[in-house]
């Protein structure tokens, strides 16, 4: 037997299917939406079918876009002679939020995972190897995560587009800012020391 | 300038004004949406509506409800003279979830707090005294929470039903179980000791 009103009942349940949201957040939620103005629940409903409904993946780069292809694709200021593969469109607001790349993108929709049953037709990196053959694309920076899937994705990327001559890199692993060199774990630290550059 | 295409800047300020949720907790989810199925999205988005559209309070209790009289008013085999007075909707579930509570609520919705410009004319104590005079009562339970809004309102209600010769009872401030002296505040301590019971 529920404790609730059907409707809030199945609201709870709704929101409780979101990521980090538990039942007990589910239901601070509800209550959250039942003391709104009508007009604020409307435009909180709206929004997410709207989002679902006017978003598509770029026919360019693979990013989340409301117009194809995206506002960085379409953007004659960016450097469209340098892509960032990344895994996911999260990735890319990550990158942004920098301000540091001035390049283009390529978003994968994952990594490479044999355990998971993942492999490399799965993610978009055959839509990749055709935009370096189409465009004319000087570097290949591979942003994927320093996972082990991520780095297997990075290499596997990396012997397929070696050979046509372009230029590929992979950002670098180490200590990060405002990190403590005593809590960083060993390969980190490892990692740092290898990639050390002249000052 | 946002890093995000519109319809999910849009989703992503939503989700944020929900309480609990920051910007990171935001786009997280919003991205989530993004990879439901259109049909979880019209889900979500219509138990938001529908949660909101469908439910009213009881006119009796005052609890959030779909149907009026609320499933407990109209519940027969529920003591009818018995009221358990809370502040919010939320604390109907959590008297509910003990399952030992067999009478009825009256959720005044709020505390008086001077504080906050919060009178007893703001709280639903008037509809509190009018089922007094209309139903046959006992017992008025005051479960407002111990902070001191929800004392100076048990106090109130108190003083003004006792003339009636309703019983008027506190439930019981102390140690949570599973909690530990050592860490109890002196206040709940002092509580405890003060309502101690013969074993």
């Amino acid at each position: 037997m529920s404790y609730y009103a059907a409707p809030i009942a199945r609201l709870i349940e709704e929101f409780s299917k979101l990521p980090g949201i538990g039942r007990k957040s589910a239901q601070r939620l509800a209550f959250h939406v039942l003391n709104m103005s009508e007009a604020d629940a409307v435009h909180l409903s709206e929004a997410i079918l709207n989002a679902k409904k006017n978003t598509k993946y770029c026919s360019e780069c693979g990013n989340i876009t409301d117009i194809d292809p995206c506002s960085i694709c379409r953007n004659e200021q960016r450097d469209q002679s340098m892509i960032c593969v990344v895994e996911s469109p999260k990735d890319v607001i990550a990158m942004e939020k920098t301000k540091e790349f001035t390049g283009v993108y390529h978003v994968l929709h994952g990594a490479i995972s044999p355990m998971e049953g993942i492999g490399p037709e799965e993610i978009r990196i055959k839509e990749l190897l055709i935009r370096l053959q189409k465009d004319k694309v000087e570097e290949v920076i591979l942003a994927t995560n320093p996972t082990i899937e991520g780095e297997a994705t990075a290499m596997y990327i990396s012997k397929l587009v070696k050979p046509s001559g372009i230029k590929v890199t992979r950002i670098a692993h180490g200590i990060p800012v405002g990190g403590d060199l005593e809590y960083a774990d060993e390969v980190t630290l490892s990692k740092a020391l290898e990639g050390r550059r002249e000052l």
